[in-house]
């Protein structure tokens, strides 16, 4: 963020003492009090997921790529070589002069899995694991161990009891660690992907969002592509999908990944399918080996592969409102058709599976029978192919593959709990991504909205990662500001459901923006706020004066009607009473409705 | 709605036969299928809000004010008087030559309550009930009474199972009745507001959202929020609440009453306060009393009265983040201090509700102690106030006074559902009518999306009435585009809690919708939309050409990408393999899919 009282600081690693871990640190202004006495605000620590591009000192350019943070990790493990990348000539690198056109990919050494998930079984914390729990505490380790919910309300370490899962106070490498052999988190970071920094996805950490990009055969470039994925990351995407099709995906996406922070992941059918000419019967297992070669060696981080559409649950679509909406799943069921053949993506997975576990790609696995519409919500090949997810979801594990499911999609807020159970118990606690869900179909231009309520709920019940929706879905491409606004809906979806699941520390800025907030100090509310500059210019939209943004009222009621400056009177009332502290106020108050009781009871 | 194919019908009643109850018909395009048949999709009718003013044929003016739909119904009661204008000379009319400043306000004759409660109570059906009762139908008469669950999948009656709560397929003048005599609904309809289009707020009726408008000391003029009031209403705003302060607040409000087709409330305090030159501690029952009386004659249909912060109460908020944030509850505490004395709305609870149920004013009684920050949400000082909501509730029931109840605020999901818990038991069933929630504090400039979240919840759990949010709030007044903003937000918000709730017909539009988007019907899917220009502007950003609203895809995807298309091929694949339907298609896959199950077997 370019704001001034806001500035980029590293943590480092006490396993890995080389590791910096990014976090904005905002600055706070005193709290003057009614003597003019002032204290000291703490500075906040966020999350910050825009990397390099987001540090002030940073001079690198998108020609250059970003620097390959963990290519020591990576090599440092000693259980990858490079791969000859003769066999595969033309089809890696930038296309041109870029200085990573040179880069040979790697692969794991010896058919042994290089997984995240394979070092947390064998009990190894990888510098990746320490980094994700340093991220994850955001710097509120003390807040975070310091919790408690009643007795501390008005501090700025007041929190609300959340539902009761337990996430511990500190997140340790060792938490990650379990979690992440348990496969109830993943960490997607393919070896070939050095310029990613470390995030974690499971439901006992921070919720994720998801931004989506890419351009199509229609409309948008490369240079835009790249704008938005650093536009996406600066408003706080988690993570990217690249979901270019038509001409030049490879390249694009060559571009993304080498100037990426954030995890990428693709749908490696649609290139796929761009190989044969667009014609989904012509596709083959030997074509779609290939793409997922060509992908991992790119350092893709996540697939989302449809494997779960199976041949006899097509049927169960037609009679929907909506079919199938999901690209994936409409062209692998019109594979299916065509060959009157199982889903070669269901029947190859093991294939699959030995593949990915040799990059540490993670699987998404896509749910191509989605809802695309109320109607069609919940239904029996919605849930059908859940239930192969989570079977698919097992025999990935056995390879040592991360893995996450896709969910819904279009789904009515009162059978949207339903999902979560679901996937929760069919396919054995690994995370959930899920696209939304939107909770009506009749708004489209608003859909961030319509499902940034669905993606609030739906991490409160337990979903990992959202997979945000911008205003112009349905409708067209979204452009900059379509994804920015996609971004921030989803950044609230994601903390409202954080603060709701009583994830600790998080209610710790809520606090710190509410206190500026009651005492004027506008320029703290901006800076705390997810999009400072919005914030600013609203404000500056009503009263635009420089002075205004000290005044101890605001546009909206005028000096007579604002409560916070009665509140404050009331204050300065007692105060001047003998109560010159909060305590005593409240002690000198509780005396006068002891008074008015009495006089009740007399009454 | 200015769309050409859109257009105001009206509804007559039947025991009211002069009734004229507006709704929109939105006419479709046929369906034309893969043979090139074509089959109609009948118009879709919806809830308008937009009085007059909706409708093209109209051609009245601001300055004339709209026609007086309900005097006759008023003076036809008989128990009406013309009160004497000229004690009050220099309060009413509109400061000049309007046609309206001749009107001499009406009021009860001989004390006895001329409201709505009342005379559902003595088992009068009024012409507003019946208007009321048709309105909530939205011409679904017959698809709401036809409404099954799981088997009518795909067809657009098909509706989800809500919660249960019994809402009956069709609204009857009577059941309007039943619900009204109850206090579980309201009909806010002051007798000196004529030009009102009789509405109704209760849980067991569509979910409404107000809108707020209103000039400050600061900034904005007359014309500006009589233009908001218009623009509100045509985006879909139920009720328009009127929060001007500072100059003008008594002609502010003439006009835009004069202009309004949907109930006005106010906070008579905010006016009462400027009598007094801004001085809380200089208000009296005496100004208070002549301000109410003012706006009764005005025609103000509902009052929020923050009767609830009791002095021992204002203690309860010295330890907390934000303190008071109402305006009018920190107006009331204020005063409470500097005179040692209780609350005198409190106080003089049982004569505001005399005069109320004098002119059929509703109360919504305030929450002057409502959270405003999640630190605060849900604590001892907001649930303290929310009991003696419901005791004012009885009592001003016992006067014959409807009511509603306002609630918070700032709170995070998992405590939302509390609150309407307590509401429902403690208040006895009157409507909720709440203020978001917001379930965030941390994103200031987008609080229509973090309340928006906490307004679809809450309204699924029973609020009858959602108080909008402008992405203004806490940061500047709302122009024009904050309050469309923040009404299509709040439309969203009710219609998914009405789909929630398993409102009768609720789903019908979201069915016509997506059958519209999955038959390419651009022009369909736009009009039956929350926001029909800003939908085809979206879509026209991507693909402009006029030839693209009737493309087989869309810009998102491209031809070969476009799941909607392939499905279409599934269906055309299968047809020409001579299953010509869809139960034939359905029929021939599953025969597909025995085939690969018997396979399976054999394997």
């Amino acid at each position: 963020m370019a704001a001034a009282r806001s500035r980029r600081v590293y943590v480092p690693g006490r396993l890995h003492p080389g590791l910096r871990v990014p976090m904005r640190e905002i600055g706070l202004s005193p709290t003057r009090s009614v003597g003019g006495a002032e204290e000291e605000n703490p500075a906040v620590r966020v999350y910050d997921t825009s990397g390099p591009w987001g540090d002030a000192g940073y001079r690198g350019t998108v020609e250059a790529g970003l620097p390959a943070l963990r290519a020591e990790w990576i090599r440092g493990r000693g259980d990858v070589e490079e791969s000859d990348a003769a066999e595969r000539a033309g089809v890696g690198g930038g296309g041109g002069s870029e200085a990573w056109a040179k880069r040979r990919p790697l692969r794991a050494r010896g058919g042994r899995p290089v997984t995240q998930m394979e070092y947390a079984r064998r009990g190894v914390i990888t510098p990746e694991m320490e980094f994700v729990a340093i991220r994850e505490n955001q710097g509120l380790e003390r807040v975070r161990s310091e919790l408690s919910d009643r007795e501390r309300r008005g501090s700025l370490h007041h929190q609300h009891a959340g539902d009761g899962r337990r996430i511990p106070a500190e997140i340790t490498p060792e938490y990650v660690l379990g979690e992440v052999a348990r496969g109830r988190a993943i960490i997607p970071a393919n070896i070939n992907h050095p310029e990613l920094e470390p995030m974690i996805i499971g439901r006992n950490f921070l919720v994720k969002i998801n931004a989506n990009i890419g351009n199509s055969a229609v409309a948008s470039s490369i240079e835009e592509e790249v704008e938005k994925m650093r536009w996406a990351v600066r408003w706080g995407a988690d993570t990217v999908m690249d979901l270019s099709t038509g001409r030049n995906i490879h390249l694009t996406r060559e571009w993304i990944l080498r100037n990426s922070p954030v995890p990428i992941g693709t749908v490696p059918i649609y290139q796929a399918l761009e190989k044969v000419g667009g014609r989904a019967e012509e596709l083959s297992w030997e074509v779609f080996r290939e793409t997922l070669v060509e992908q991992c060696e790119q350092g893709v981080d996540y697939f989302t592969i449809h494997a779960g559409v199976l041949l006899r649950f097509i049927p169960l679509t037609a009679g929907r409102m909506t079919g199938i909406v999901s690209r994936g799943g409409s062209i692998m069921a019109k594979w299916c058709l065509a060959h009157h053949e199982e889903n070669f993506l269901y029947t190859r997975w093991d294939e699959i599976c030995e593949l990915m576990a040799a990059y540490d790609v993670s699987f998404s696995i896509g749910d191509g029978l989605r809802p695309g519409s109320i109607a069609d919500a919940n239904d029996e090949a919605q849930f059908a192919e859940l239930k192969v997810q989570g079977e698919l979801t097992e025999r990935a594990w056995r390879h040592g593959v991360q893995v996450m499911n896709e969910g819904p999609g279009h789904v009515p807020m009162h059978l949207i709990e339903e999902n979560m159970r679901k996937q929760l118990e069919w396919c054995h606690e690994a995370p959930f991504y899920t696209l939304g869900p939107l909770t009506t179909d009749i708004a489209p231009g608003y859909d961030h909205i319509t499902s940034g309520i669905g993606a609030a709920m739906i991490g409160w019940y337990g979903c990992a990662l959202l997979c945000y929706v911008t205003p112009k879905e349905h409708l067209g491409l979204p452009n900059k500001r379509d994804v920015k606004d996609g971004v921030i809906a989803y950044k609230i979806a994601a903390h409202a459901a954080d603060l709701a699941k009583g994830h600790p520390g998080a209610q710790y800025r809520d606090n710190a923006l509410s206190k500026a907030r009651f005492e004027f100090r506008w320029e703290d509310q901006f800076e705390l706020s997810l999009d400072p500059e919005t914030a600013r210019e609203y404000h500056d939209e009503t009263l635009p004066q420089e002075g205004a943004k000290t005044a101890h009222f605001c546009s909206m009621c005028g000096p007579h009607f604002c409560s916070m400056k009665i509140t404050e009177d009331v204050r300065q009332y007692a105060a001047a009473q003998g109560f010159s502290e909060q305590e005593a106020l409240k002690r000198g108050l509780e005396e006068k409705a002891r008074e008015y009781q009495r006089e009740r009871l007399r009454a």
